[in-house]
Formats: C-alpha cells, structure tokens, sequence
C-alpha cells in the first residue's frame, strides 16, 4: 500500500473534531503543512500555541490554493457559506471532506453550490463524542478505534474517496461506506431520536409547575438517562431539521411502540410487558458484551 | 430526642435493600437481633456468613413474633403473600413498613389483607440504586445522603411513622413525607416513564431488521440513555402495572411532547426547537449543579 500522506491541510473549524483530525494525522507522521480557520479567535490561536494547525488563515480562498485537502468541521448549517468560499479555489487534486452527523443534506449543498466539481467532495462523519467542543478538547487519540462512515455520491472520484478513507484509518479509526439515504435512517434511530427523546423529557418535566420537587427526586436513572440532553441546542437543532423526514418517521415509530407498551398496561399484560422488556435487557446486554 | 432503637428486626428479603437497611441499623447500634427470610437459600445463607442478619427464619409468622419492626423488601407483586403471612403475628406495638417503588398499591394491599391492623403499616420508598441486586450488593452507607419517601396512610400511627422516620435517618436518609397518590405520581414522570422509554426504544431498535448493523454504530450516548433498560424486567414490569393508570396518563403526555416537536421540525421552526432544547438543557444543568 502507498505511504498515505497529504502535503496541504486545511482544517475548516478546529474544534473538537477538526483539532483531532490534525493531530491525530500529525502524529502518525501524515501530514506537511496544516492551515486553520475558525471562527473563534481565542479558540484558532489556541490551536496554534498547541502546535495543532501551523498557520492560522482568515481567507479560505487563499489558504485553499494548492492545498491536498479540505475538511469541513463547521455546524452543518454554516457548511454552505464554507462551500462557496471555496468553490473559487477548487482545483482537480483538491479533496473536500466533512465531519457532519447528516448526510444527505450536505451532499445536496455540495451539489448544489459546486455542481459538477462536487466529484471532488468525499462526504464523512466520524462518530466520536461531542459532548465536549473546542481544541482544548481534541485529541490525537480521538479517533481510535472509532467508527467512520463515509457517504460517497455516485459522482465522487474513486481516487479521492480511497484517499479520504485512508486518512481516518490513518486516525486510526474504521472505516465504513455507506449510501448516504441509509446513513441517515441508521443514526435518525440510534443518535437523534434519543437525543430528541431525551431533550422531549426534560422539556416536559421542567415544564410542570411542580418542576422543582420533580427534580429533587430524580436519581442516576434519570441523570444517565437524560444526560445527552446536555448537548448543544444549536448542533440538534440543525441535525433535526437537516434529518427531518427520516427523524419525525422514527418519531411516530416510537409513539407507536409507546401506544403497544400503553395498551399492554391497560389491559394488564403481564406477560406481553414482560417479554418487551425481556427482549430490550437481553438485546443490550448482547450489544455491551460486543456478543451481538 | 429519645435514642432510637429496634430490639427486634425482620427484614423480609434480604438484597440489596433489605440487606443495606440491616447494616446500617446494625452500624449505628440501633437494632438488637436481626432475623431475616428469603427465598433464595445462597442469598440468605450469605446474609448470615456476611453478619447482615443475625438468623434465618423460614416462618415469617414464628419469627415476627414479638418483633418490634418488620420491613418488607420484596418485589411488589409477592407483597400481598408477605402480608397474609403476617396478618396473624400482627400485634398492636409492631410496624410493618416496606421499600417499593410504588406505593397506592401497597396500601390497598394492606387495607385489603390486615384491616384495621392496616395503622400499624407506614409505607415507604427508599430512592436507591436498583441495578445491582442480592445482599452481596448491600452497604450500610447505601442510604447516606439519599431520599427516603414515607406515605403515610391516614390511619396509620402516628408513633410507627415517626419510629420509621427515625429508621430511615439512623441509616443516613433524608427522609420525606407524601401522600401515595402524589408519591406515586412523581414517580412516574422521574423514573417509571424514563424506563419506559428507554425499553421502548431499544425494543424498537432490536425488532428492525437490520437490528445488527443500529446496535453496531450506537455510541456512548446511546448506551448511556438506554442503561436502565438493563433493569430487571420483572421489577419493572409489576411498576408498570401497579403504577399504569398514572403512567399511561405520563405516556400520553410524552407522546404529545414528541408530536410537538415533530410538528415543529415539519415546519422548520428553528426557533421553537433550539429554545425547546435550549430549556431542557439549561434545567438539566441547573439539577446538577444543584442551583435548581
């Protein structure tokens, strides 16, 4: 196999995840130069006094020219306006890559904003924890043993999509490709409806008046169960409305099963509730002893 | 105050309630013998090994005789057996008291089974851990800094309920005080409903068919929010039952959170999602910094 090695970085949002990637690419020995940009002063020169990024830039198009690859660590919903800053700088060995948790609505602005140089887009989305944010945050190891999913589009370069992979393998993450439809159906049921469920709850009991005694008895179920509803509004926010059809479809799902489980209560279903729960127990605990 | 103590105890079921309420009456040198029954032979024989209980009784009538407290620590459903047992042994200086989890039901149990002797029962509901079980489990510190719920039932005793309060303090508890019904009503919406959701969802998610590949890319939050659907199914099941007409009632009310919250993605009501989650979040973090 070829040395995987990228001589032009630039990292779009050096947070979390973006900070990661750098660093876990500097440490395995796979990267030149890499250029930051952020939004955030404090956070961008953090990022160069920890030697993450080697330069700051406030000019994508500039610090696109010649660059290897691009990847896009911004808020889904600002990944427009980084799309069309650099579809000026966009040339044939440029690869543009993403870190968002939606799929298909990333590729409908890539193809959009970039028409038909949008074969240069390899869209991504690692799945590592966001519960922290910022480049104190990032970690060289983040990405270890860690799933990646990319989504290419039928028109992405097959030379770019192998080169993107071996970058998160490079993080030491594994890889997966994925239709970009399926992607979506897969983490709407297992990462935004339970965030949503989880936000629904809190919602609902601070909403009672007697909110306060509610909490005051609330034990570590209940702080375990709740605790991704300490996620950032602004990111779910996007990612419901980005996911919204396949999301509100696993909503009614859900509802549905709520109404079964409900109805079994009314009817005294010992039973049925029994099996339910039997079923659920037994098929995470297959999933935590890694048996399933 | 007058110095609290039991001269004789039975604790009927000695897990990781009953076990943990021996020890810790027995560490602050508050009770004189400890007899307790079980029905599983290794786990009441390792009581004695563990000096939890001083003796082990097979005849709940002979060993309550004379007893001064009785604390029934047994799944809700079995409670009724317990309290046809003790109906004959029930003397006027003896207070029975219990542990479960909901409480309406415990009571129209004894008022069914004992009758007038229901005064001499202060129902209770010690808020801790459920996901261990068995006295090898059992702390005498489990209680410390926890909440105890006593449900008084008008009848009840005014001297049992204090000598129970008393109890539950000598283990360390705060102890609270609550009509059944509103008890039973918290409950639902902090702990029943949460896993309700919680089994409804990963029962949702095993019943797919490419359950394999949902479980496979579920992460860290996913595991946190769905650890209490590793509760005992049959536990949870009696709660459903014995708790179902204020829960389902909790349910519906879910359902219609969620059915908002759908409507509101549906219409891309960015506002109305990031200050719905933007709520959920802040009261989250005000329960655990403990500024609510």
């Amino acid at each position: 196999m070829e040395q995987f090695h990228i001589n032009k970085l630039v990292v779009v949002g050096v947070g979390l995840i973006g900070g990661s990637v750098a660093a876990a690419l500097r440490k395995a020995g796979c990267v030149g130069r890499v250029i930051g940009i952020g939004r955030g002063r404090a956070n961008i020169e953090r990022a160069l006094a920890l030697g993450v990024i080697d330069e700051i830039s406030h000019d994508l198009q500039l610090a696109a020219q010649g660059a290897d690859v691009v990847i896009v660590c911004v808020p889904v919903q600002q990944a427009a306006a980084v799309l069309e800053r650099l579809r000026g700088a966009l040339h044939s060995g440029m690869i543009v890559t993403d870190a968002a948790s939606t799929k298909l609505d990333f590729i409908a602005m890539a193809r959009k904003v970039l028409g038909e140089r949008a074969r240069n887009v390899v869209p991504g989305h690692p799945i590592a924890g966001a519960e922290l944010s910022g480049v104190d945050a990032a970690s060289p190891t983040l990405f270890v043993g860690k799933r990646v999913v990319l989504t290419p589009m039928p028109e992405s370069d097959a030379g770019a999509v192998a080169r993107v992979d071996a970058l998160w393998r490079a993080c030491g993450a594994q890889v997966t490709r994925m239709d970009a439809e399926h992607h979506d159906r897969v983490f709407s049921a297992v990462s935004h409806l339970p965030h949503v469920l989880a936000y629904a709850l809190v919602g609902m009991i601070a909403s009672r008046s007697n909110a306060d005694e509610l909490f005051s008895f609330a034990a570590g179920g209940f702080r375990d169960f709740t605790r991704i509803a300490g996620s950032s509004p602004e990111m779910w926010r996007d990612i419901c409305l980005a996911n919204r059809e396949l999301l509100v479809a696993d909503i009614q799902a859900f509802q549905n099963a709520l109404s079964a489980l409900a109805d079994q209560m009314r009817a005294g279903d010992a039973a049925a509730l029994d099996s339910w729960f039997d079923a659920a127990r037994r098929a995470r605990e297959a999933w935590i002893d890694g048996t399933r």
